[in-house]
């Protein structure tokens, strides 16, 4: 049985086919005393053996590992300008990393690239509580944007699991969705304005730009999920918004997915404006969390085959849930839900939220998974679970050890029609993978589907895009790459 | 004393400074023959007297007039593809014209540029009631796509008061605000998708593209805004919100402007959810309103310096007129209002909505008027106003006549941070003109603003984005016009 490794196997040894790119200089130390001479010592991490600088060198899943000796945390936009300006003139390649907890092995070193690190640009810049408009270093860990603006009955238009690490800057560069897009809409309508250094070290700002600007094309927006390949963000202004005043949930079970759409639109309908999530759980999803969660009793008295998670954020508080429980009501007498119950108070919720929140890690705990992140319409939105699960099956594979695979899990978010696959394993195969690759993404290719909703490219994916992308798009993409970023020192061997 | 023209002067004449590119190419028979190949009968409009085609030749606010002798309507993207590949090669300049309502010259010719019209191609391709995607062809009518959704229990997540004749393409290509951005957010959050012809008439398409797709740049939020520089919108998807069950509004007298942003904050955070406008209109705005509409009654006992419309819309009447009645009370009460009456019913709520409706039509209704649409941070917003009207009041110009000026009136969204100032005028006079120009635009560098909120660049505007945008900021948007659009074909005499 193949548990999660402390340490990641290096990415250079599992992926011999990828070559360092030998344009690029190897570091000297002519460049470690320019480094030097423009940095502080708390802004300078380097050693000669880069064991030492693991938590920048491995992404987070532990699935890949960089050979970086020198890590940059410049504290302000000016030093980042100087860093890259030199790194372009001198070719050395550099990996932009936020708080270094992205799924695709976007924001971790491949070979010997330079990590600049935005951890020490962490100051909040400016908020304007009448237009809602938060300024803020790249740096700035999620949750104390939260918190900053939570102090200011304001909310960050954005949550995710990782909130206690990501960086605003990180997130902005993976354009990162999160539990509640479905009422706040995506990064590329709430970014109003973003501060990036280019390659060659020019730095580009629309910072204090208005919510309002059609003076040109929006340039900004091609750094939004760019993953720091054509340019460093420093930056970020952001629309913030009103922060709810009441917060409600519901947790119901269904018999088919048919039943999730149906409720959706229901929901979309009736609870309209005051709705902010709408999760859904498989029963894998769920069979998962009730062995990882042990003690913590399921709010519900039946199993079912699927899991609905709607959460309501409103202005008042008995009006919201006057409509919630009307909804319930009815949903229950009309037989569309088989069954459903209504948080009670603050502590209600949390733990609804729970078995939602805890499906990725009970998935992960039998031994590891197989994670895809995909984007369907929402008609074919479980299929790709329900034929990845066929074909497991098919193979004999799924069951009691000592069958490898434990559960075939699909859960996400319906109202963004994004599905997250995760197989349950108890040892990573050859022959679970090859029936996994290229499946998978030929199945959402048949199906016009994304093969990244959210996660991203960055290593994991690169390549790939040609799944749902066409050949004309992925060129212009690679004219903006060279465009932005000749020398292609920034973030190699990933995204295109 | 000037009044609107029938017929607006030649725009080759009144600005003799911008000349026709010489490398474009003379429309000939060759070409006539060409297009009649492709294009049935009811596709081509052509005549040797341009005057005959004025209605595309000339902009809404019959400003601009260009002299264009050729008028393609192709209905397939096919059609438009060949028709841009073979101006390319000809070096033949193209305007793409949806609905021609913009307000800065953006969507007709200057010289004899063919007009590339979207009008036949006016089809509803696909929505999906469960996730909102809306698809249709560039040049559907805006009341169409309203209606068509209407009738599906859903809405366009933008209304313009140009809604009967713009085109959903245009208002992609615009990047409009509108009256309700505050509540929907704006088309680079709300667009799923652009079908695209490209200058050499490739097609570049992510139409099918869902809520949620990170795998790479997204490309098509370059052509939101762009004003077809760069491509021919030719397709649109779009996310369709839940039609709100409920409509209120509320329409408040106020002291001063710091009042106007206390009253916003309060709106924001107590109405929250069902917040869809804020719109103020100050004293100038509603005295030539009141003119103009005559014998309606105005909805307030007294006069005041400014003046809120705000609209609500939700999903549950009674629950949604407890919070408008309330907040109205408790704003009486606590005196941040002067006076304040809300719509007792629908008709009533109409009513409401045509004071603030009416107010362009007003200004406009003594002559002509000068008019600036500019972003600001709210604390500076109505600022931009008073300094106007200070300098020509200074100057004697503003009063009965015979002075030149009626008045000049600030009104706008300040949700979305944006103003319009028009100047009413009796006649244009080069005094005033040099009054407000570059005064205007001085200023709103000065508060680092942006000298176009919402109507875009065009012609207008063109050689004027230094105001607001630095200077590595043009090249950039240089670049990615000289790399879409090497030939310069495609709208040319404007934006950049």
């Amino acid at each position: 049985m193949t548990v999660a490794q402390p340490v990641a196997h290096l990415t250079a040894e599992e992926y011999p086919k990828v070559k360092r790119t030998v344009d690029f200089k190897i570091l000297d130390p002519t460049d470690l005393s320019y480094f030097h001479s423009i940095l502080s010592n708390d802004e300078i991490l380097e050693s000669k053996n880069p064991g030492d600088l693991v938590s920048f060198n491995q992404d987070w899943m532990k699935k890949y590992r960089g050979q970086s000796n020198l890590i940059l945390l410049p504290n302000s936009t000016e030093k980042v300008s100087k860093i890259m300006k030199y790194c372009n003139e001198k070719k050395l390649a550099v990996v932009p990393q936020g708080g270094n907890t992205d799924l695709v092995g976007a924001s971790v070193p491949v070979f010997d690239e330079i990590v600049l690190s935005l951890r020490n640009m962490n100051k909040i810049r400016d908020f304007d509580p009448v237009s809602g408009a938060f300024k803020c270093d790249a740096g700035v860990v999620m949750r104390d944007a939260h918190q900053f603006l939570h102090e200011h009955d304001h909310i960050f238009p954005l949550d995710l699991p990782s909130r206690n690490n990501c960086h605003v800057g990180g997130v902005v560069s993976t354009n990162a969705g999160g539990l509640n897009l479905l009422r706040y809409g995506s990064l590329h309508g709430n970014v109003l304005g973003l501060e990036v250094v280019l390659p060659n070290g020019e730095i580009i700002s629309n910072i204090n730009a208005l919510r309002k600007d059609n003076t040109g094309y929006d340039l900004k927006q091609l750094f939004i999920g760019a993953e720091g390949t054509i340019g460093v963000i420093t930056g970020v202004s952001i629309l913030a918004a009103a922060k709810p005043k009441a917060l409600n949930a519901v947790f119901f079970g269904l018999d088919c997915f048919d039943t999730v759409q149906k409720l959706f639109v229901k929901a979309k309908g009736e609870l309209s404006e005051i709705l902010s999530a709408f999760e859904f759980m498989d029963r894998g999803s769920i069979e998962c969390t009730i062995e990882y969660l042990k003690d913590m009793p399921f709010p519900l008295k039946n199993e079912h085959n699927f899991y609905v998670l709607i959460e309501t954020s409103g202005s008042n508080k008995k009006h919201d849930d006057e409509k919630l429980s009307g909804f319930l009501e009815e949903t229950l007498n009309s037989k569309l839900i088989s069954e459903g119950v209504m948080a009670k108070d603050r502590a209600d919720y949390d733990r609804l939220w729970t078995w939602r929140k805890s499906v990725p890690t009970a998935c992960n705990s039998y031994g590891g998974m197989y994670k895809y992140d995909m984007s369907l319409q929402l008609k074919d939105l479980y299929s790709v679970s329900e034929a990845v699960t066929e074909r497991l099956n098919a193979a004999g594979l799924i069951g009691d050890a000592p069958k490898p695979i434990v559960k075939s899990c699909g859960y996400g978010h319906v109202g963004d029609g994004n599905i997250h696959l995760n197989i349950a394993v108890r040892e990573f195969t050859k022959q679970i993978e090859n029936l996994l690759e290229p499946f998978v993404y030929e199945y959402i290719q048949s199906k016009k589907g994304s093969i990244s909703a959210e996660h991203g490219v960055g290593f994991h994916k690169k390549g790939k895009l040609h799944y749902c992308r066409s050949d004309i798009e992925i060129r212009f993409m690679k004219d903006i790459k060279h465009h932005y970023d000749p020398n292609g020192i920034l973030n190699p061997y990933k995204y295109l």
